[in-house]
């Protein structure tokens, strides 16, 4: 494990056991005693309904890639050109990297239950841990409101820490809007499947997707940085494109990928989602094959999903998106050389190189 | 209607509408177009399911009685001792007040979904409007997000605009934790009913519903006037209290209001709910009793419902809570009179004679 990824996961634990002695919570003795007693029991008893903090986070904060969390440390690094990081600046970094991987958690949890989803990381998801259920929709607020707590602790007094709360309201909002169409697009795509478009998909990517997962981290290490985010609108696009490129690889994924290197079981067909690839497959079938899909998308049978796959693959989609994924990171390396600063070139190249081609 | 709650009212129309042409999730030309018919298509044919904006807010925002909102002006004219508002000041005190019913409406919606609820405010629980179900989840969120979208809005560049962020978070948190422990203590109590007592009861309490609806308000006004909240804890203290006296009425009146009045069919007995009622019962009861409690709290069966209704009129709970409230109000009055400043002073008198003796 390299040396980064350690003291990243180290944070974690310190940022877990602040949030469990957190004075805007403090229990009284009595109360504390019986809290204690009482959740070790349950712990004890079931196994895994400990919703009090210990269970619920190591379920659902540190269990993916980490990638968007490591990257704020990576980033913080490539804009200081190669200056030896001080112990705070690292553990600083990586509390900002945890925030991103907080929220992440918290728009997991919440969608799986919206989505009905299934598994999630190689397990099942959390609302369908015995006993969690409904609970898990506080757990999921739980989560987002430890990323304000951890803020205070440890940005209050920056000068930066005012343009932290303002950028994670945004980057929220902006998830939150794009989830909000996800749903509804979805809704009404199921009366009339023809609704769905490239540009509405793209819309949908940008802001479910893209602004968290990819201009976040690297926002969070200008703030860091000492820069001003207004002055950076460029390089929010570009994020922005790249975390579109990404989402669509997930789209591809989830019907292409193999499930145990996912770590999840795609059911974007079943559920009848707005994916690219139903997107590309509408845009290029014959009128005969656009009536099959219509018969066969957004159905649970199994035999359904299969003809879809079946049309999917007549369709040359497995090649389509390969032409895509190449020509979107010739357009990216384009963007990325004519940026003006070396350091950030190099912030979004690493970016890029995490992501080209990847298989889960 | 009073002239401040015609411009409170006015507010609202203002706040929703600039929520509705947010910069921060623009569309482009095409999308809006699709989105704009999409919804006005949705609106038309269910009647009762757009989501986008103005239907949501509509349903879940301004439908209470407005008090928490309300009280922010009141209480910032108060401390402003008689003097003439300014037009922008009552705006800003409005806004303010509008953050605080958004953030109710956000607790109620989830809340609803957590406790499967059937009723609120007079009409069916926003999960339960036709199509909407699970996505009330993300509807939750939005609106949690739009109280930063208002601040920002409003009181950006303002010296105390951090310590709103702050005071927001802080009370979210609180109010979450609050919603945890409530929840939990159910799913223990149904194994164990004896577990409920009253440092239980009043832990949840002040937690869950005495930080937002009354030390909110009024913090949010202090801010206003520019006073520090670090040097208002008493302030904080007394106003806590009478959150609990507030939520105790509403436990008593779940069982003893009448629908008609309070709004809502009250369920806490079916839902094995840790109220103040079923603690003083636990409290009075012989063992003979408590068995009795035991064998029929918690049933959806109105057999059971009834038999628990009967056996609070045979310990005389109405009267145990008569006592109550005019304990708690005495001890009130006597902190109240005990605090330095008389325009502090009118503040806490104003909301303890607002909810004195109410019936809904």
């Amino acid at each position: 494990m390299s040396e980064i990824r350690a003291k990243f996961l180290e944070a974690y634990s310190i940022l877990k056991s602040e949030l469990l002695n957190d004075p805007a919570f403090e229990f009284t003795d009595d109360s504390r005693q019986w809290v204690e007693r009482f959740f070790f029991s349950f712990l004890f008893e079931l196994d895994s309904s400990c919703h009090f903090g210990i269970w619920m986070l190591d379920y659902n904060v540190p269990g993916g890639k980490l990638n968007r969390g490591l990257s704020v440390i990576d980033s913080y690094k490539l804009l200081k050109e190669g200056k030896e990081l001080s112990e705070e600046e690292i553990f600083l970094a990586s509390s900002l990297g945890w925030c991103i991987e907080w929220l992440q958690a918290y728009f997991l949890v919440l969608d799986d239950i919206m989505d009905n989803s299934v598994t999630r990381r190689g397990q099942p998801c959390w609302f369908r841990v015995p006993k969690v259920g409904m609970i898990a929709v506080n757990d999921g607020i739980m989560l987002r409101n430890h990323i304000s707590r951890i803020l205070k602790n440890h940005f209050k007094g920056k000068t930066y820490y005012v343009d932290l709360l303002d950028l994670f309201n945004e980057v929220e909002f902006q998830t939150a809007s794009g989830q909000m169409i996800d749903l509804i697009t979805t809704l009404e795509g199921e009366k009339d499947l023809s609704k769905y478009s490239l540009p509405l998909h793209h819309r949908i990517v940008q802001y479910k997707t893209a602004y968290y997962s990819f201009y976040l981290p690297v926002a969070c290490a200008l703030l860091m940085a000492g820069e001003d985010l207004e002055k950076h609108l460029d390089v929010q696009n570009i994020l922005v494109e790249m975390g579109t490129y990404f989402q669509v690889q997930d789209d591809y994924l989830d019907c292409f990928g193999h499930p145990d290197v996912i770590g999840k079981v795609g059911t974007d067909i079943e559920d009848f989602k707005c994916s690219w690839l139903v997107v590309k497959a509408l845009e290029l079938s014959t009128e005969e094959q656009k009536k099959f899909l219509k018969e066969n998308y957004g159905k649970a049978d199994e035999e359904c999903v299969k003809k879809v796959k079946e049309l999917y693959k007549v369709l040359d989609l497995e090649g389509v998106f390969a032409e895509y994924e190449n020509n979107s990171y010739q357009k990216l390396i384009k963007s990325i050389e004519a940026h003006p600063s070396k350091a950030v070139q190099a912030v979004l190249q690493s970016f890029l190189a995490k992501i080209y081609k990847r298989q889960k």
